[in-house]
């Protein structure tokens, strides 16, 4: 039975032979399960505390620094090889909240040549559902711990698919709101967390390019050859999603520039709405200002029609405007 | 005969010998024809359904992951080499609809040592033509396999040339737009639009340098030495779009640049002008209040001429200042 | 007893063997110890002078070269084999004061077959406590040199964690200061200056890639095989870092111009706000100007309520603005 | 005799013995001179119509696809190795016209081991003093084909010289407009303009270091090895131009922003002295219109000298004002 | 004795037998002093002409291309080896004047098995110092040759040193001007022409790199290989000015836009305040245009203490303005 994923330690630990899962094992009775060759030994933990980090370790004779790193977390992807066992970190990423934001995760294997060990901190999805579903393909999982290691991969690998593609289609929504409507302070900002999100995300895929090249052409213990095509299909996907993110990337920078170019043509257009609204209030007030002069000697201002003649004046100074403007484009 | 495209399945599966169809085959029949070593099998599918495919595994003896791959599509291009197999991915794309955008196709293609399967995914235009083009040739055709690959090759990165020059021609009309006339809000979205369809474009063109590079250089099986020459005109051809789309998105950041630039020069300029104008308007109101003001002894009021020499002073204020900002360049 | 900080010259002297300190040293005594082959000595200094330095060229046979380096400092972080010995090259770094600044030291060592020669420039924090540590694990002590090396890299890489997340910290203060309030002239000069420190800091960081790939994968003199998963850990510490520093200055880059755009958005703002608030005063002051003329015949100047229609008419278009202006979203 | 540049077809033909022009050729000859092994055979063709150029393939068994390729034109510059050939494409350029705008055209060469055949696309200089000046140095062309393929190659570097000076001259210039004149909406067309003939010259000239690099370098057939400084000295030149290219488009963009940059500064100095006149012309206005009001008990308007007072005021305040802001560095 | 700088031709020409002048030689005696194995010639030319290389290249056999070099100038730092010979070109470098510009000299060196040739070009200091310097340690010249050309070259990398330094404190004093003063149109021209400057400075240093890094890694002729520690200290220099290079660079285009961040911010908060005196000029100019209306029934204007109570009114207007803009960060 899966434990609740709020539960630490052993998650579950099974010995496998030809695929089908032969015996469930305590951390104790590894040792002695490791003898038989026909089998492996597959052990998941969900953050262990040292102690049994340590019981492990003396199970599976494993190296000192790779027990450090599987206990601290917090490291980059990649793949190391101590001695007889390939060590490799993954990182697991789901996107979640409003606004969304990445939250990482850490998943340690540790590949011998008859166990695999899964160590997995921080995620919020149990791998649970990877074991059933290895345990379904029993001529697959006969491949052995390579076999497992190519599935987590897999599976880790298929959870930044929704979140590479729903940054990209924010990136297509916010393409719509820049290039369609001026009224967006928010936009850039919004920019600014895309991008540093994708950031973040690429951080997480980008040295599993490495890690898969090493374990699809390189002699690596434990990974069998005909092994080899699986781990270069999760190279494509991950070199798809880091294609998508550098794109994404580069469509951002150029938004923002964009947006800054937009905000000018903008300012620059109400720049001359407003003067031209200011030219027609100020022509009449000047002239209303010229009649309000009090000279003694202005005879329009005793001809009995001079008023009218001065508003339909100043309507017609308007006017002018009004139409001069509107050809010149700046209403 | 060949099916509309809509149509989906087997579009045409014929024997080859010396260059020359010598049987259209079935499905079913095509086994035993890839027992005679003097012929190969050139196999044509649209979009086929899972059955067929599998029926298509077993005839030639396809690996599992690369059938998967022509079923799901979605592929980025790549070359990859299963036992006896070779199994390339290729994305066609067309630009069409206004405003134009680019729609993206794939086709998959699996190159044996007696047999070409080409699998054909959302491409609006039939690969018929090509069949037919290379049966016109059947002393390159009589090359094998590896010649209808490189033809199939040629005719995808044939379908590029249209659009990166239609790419290429806007850019240079939008040139035109920035440089000359001010008017242009429209022209930022367009080079937005231009740089992600470059992107876009990028991403289907740029892995086939490295796919070409591997046919060309290295020992792939099924590709004879004497169709190296062609995969490097493919190479060739690649590469210069490649180049191509890369001076275009360089433009396209400096166009960016340049318009932000000239919209900075244009609002100094018009502010300039709103200034001058202003000026102009403002130096009468003044004066008018000036001779608004009601004190008891203003002897200007009084004089006969006062008021011609007060409108005759606002005019000559205006001309000079009129003269000042056109000599300043304000006007 | 360790000497004060300020005081230079030999701060340290003993000869180890099987990772216990067995015998405390003179200078003059080391050529002789080194000829006992189950020991090995570790010399620490702290900003020596030449004579002191040539004393101790002198007696671990070092190389001219390597020698001035040391006496110099100033030199970027590097490996370099002279002979029988390896030097290595290290930066020290702290960030304190008000504001924050990186203020760099050096650190030199010399790892022969059986010595460990560590020169000190300017670092504030002393090694001591570094010493102390290794000799509470006599067990990988006893590697010899090359342990007393990892040993410093890791105390040396350590250092710069705290400052890449206070670095890290800084810039996402920022986002906040940029995204949420406009009041940020100060912002500007603090991507600067945090660009400008991360900068100088990956200065002192990336050498040290090579560095780490040259201990971990090359056959280096004086560091044995089972030394090199150590030095891996510190290259995985040093990649972290570099990464990190990478991510922020592009998310800098990034700020500086969401900035600039949201400034100009702001402008924008103003500047409608601005016109708004213009042309509300502005219209009645020309319908007051209008009022104002000294027209002979102005029937609504003698109109009893004249005077209040026209205070009422004021109101009424300003209120109209106001409510056309809000709607716009110019208010 | 030499044809005009408009003639197209065989321009020269001769076989050379040791350096020295020993026998002029019709094409129909050449394969019988090819079978002299003392001597070789110099083609030149200036855009030859098909059935010439088939002719020539047949003389000297040229492989399809140069062919095709030398037919077609528009390649970028390579090195291509066709069984007992090199094929060298290479780009040459002109720039004249007001503005001045770069003319591409093109040559191919074949070099075989006792022939060269070059053959010129578009090109408006002819090569015909190129043939001389070998010619002038027989010990030299006796060094063979390669030697002619070098003094091309050298020939068609030497065009671009002068044109990355000019371009280097005029961003010089345009470092005097930017930085020191205000009045320079030209200039960022400008800028524009030179980036996009830099990013064109440099898609004609980056490709040859790769191309001389394989001369230099590698074991190619026709290229004896003491030919090789002669092309290590092409190399530099190559390479010296697109140094001088990278580093003018890196200023260019330098300029670009700078340019937005003083437009700014300029723009805020004039938004500044427009304030500073927008206020000495409103504040007496303000002052008129106080004095403008019909209040019945308004003292100053009865006193005597009120209108003289006021005209002062109104001069203080503009005199005050005007000192106020030079001070401040708004005027 | 030493010419003065301005002479051309033989600067000096020795032989030198275990680091120690044993002989001053004439040009045409060079050759027999070559034929004693146990001594080596050190020929310094400045600007010398064609006849007097010519003579130099017969009596060092030296390759003509290097020659052709060596006359013209003009080269970009390179290494070659022609034939029995090293053949190095070197840019010195000097920034003088005001404002401060770099001016570039060029040095070729020929390095045989027993000769060293220095060619200077333009450069204004003289070599002279530097074959002092050997001479005052004869244990160190005994090396041959290659100490010459280590020599040479750190005497060069040692001159771009202080330069280096300039620029670094020159940007450093700009980023006080720009984050802490805003009337910097001067800035810009500033950043620009740094910028410049580091990249011409760029051009001249890092092909140093490669220079050193085959000096001091692979099996070039006459450079023995006790040697390579002190190319390997020449190239530790030349990677450090680059890198500082490259830091001064990126910061001067983050300078760049934090300058035209901070004129954004400068000029909204201009416009703001502009904003706020245009409105406490308006609000009193409108008041008193009311009261300047020429209603027949108008009760304030009849009132005794209309006009105080208006000036009172417009006093509390401006100063209800004041308090507000000054809250709301206008003013």
């Amino acid at each position: 039975m899966e434990p609740s994923p709020g539960a630490s330690g052993v998650i579950n630990c099974a010995a496998y032979a030809a695929g089908i899962r032969v015996a469930d094992l305590a951390v104790e009775d590894i040792e002695q399960a490791l003898t038989r060759k026909d089998q492996f030994v597959w052990l998941g933990l969900y953050e262990p505390d040292e102690a049994l980090l340590r019981q492990v370790q003396r199970q599976f004779h494993l190296h000192d620094l790779a027990i450090e790193d599987a206990y601290n977390a917090h490291q980059r992807p990649k793949l190391e090889v101590y001695e007889g066992s390939v060590f490799v970190v993954l990182r697991t990423a789901q996107r979640h909240g409003t606004p969304p934001h990445i939250e990482f995760g850490e998943t340690h294997v540790f590949v011998g040549p008859n166990y695999v060990v899964t160590v997995r901190h921080g995620s919020l999805r149990s791998h649970a559902g990877l074991r059933a579903r290895c345990e379904c393909t029993p001529q697959l999982l006969a491949k052995g711990p390579a076999y497992v290691l190519y599935a987590l991969m897999d599976f880790v690998t298929d959870q930044y698919l929704p979140i590479v593609s729903s940054l990209e289609d924010e990136v297509e929504e916010l393409e719509e709101v820049i290039l369609g409507d001026e009224r967006t302070a928010g936009a850039t900002a919004q920019i600014y967390r895309l991008k540093r999100d994708l950031l973040s995300l690429r951080r997480a895929i980008s040295p599993l390019v490495e890690v898969c090249n090493r374990l699809m052409r390189f002699d690596l213990p434990n990974i069998p050859d005909d092994t080899r095509p699986y781990f270069r299909d999760v190279y494509d996907h991950v070199i798809r999603m880091n294609e998508t993110i550098d794109v994404q990337r580069e469509l951002l920078t150029t938004a923002l520039e964009a947006h800054l170019s937009l905000m000018s043509v903008a300012q620059n257009d109400h720049m001359k709405r407003l003067a031209a609204w200011a030219a027609m209030i100020a022509v009449p007030t000047m002239i209303a200002g010229i009649y309000g002069m009090n000279f003694a000697n202005m005879p329009e201002l005793a001809w009995k029609y001079g008023y009218y003649v001065s508003l339909v004046t100043m309507g017609l100074a308007c006017g002018g405007l009004y139409v001069g403007f509107k050809r010149s484009g700046w209403l």
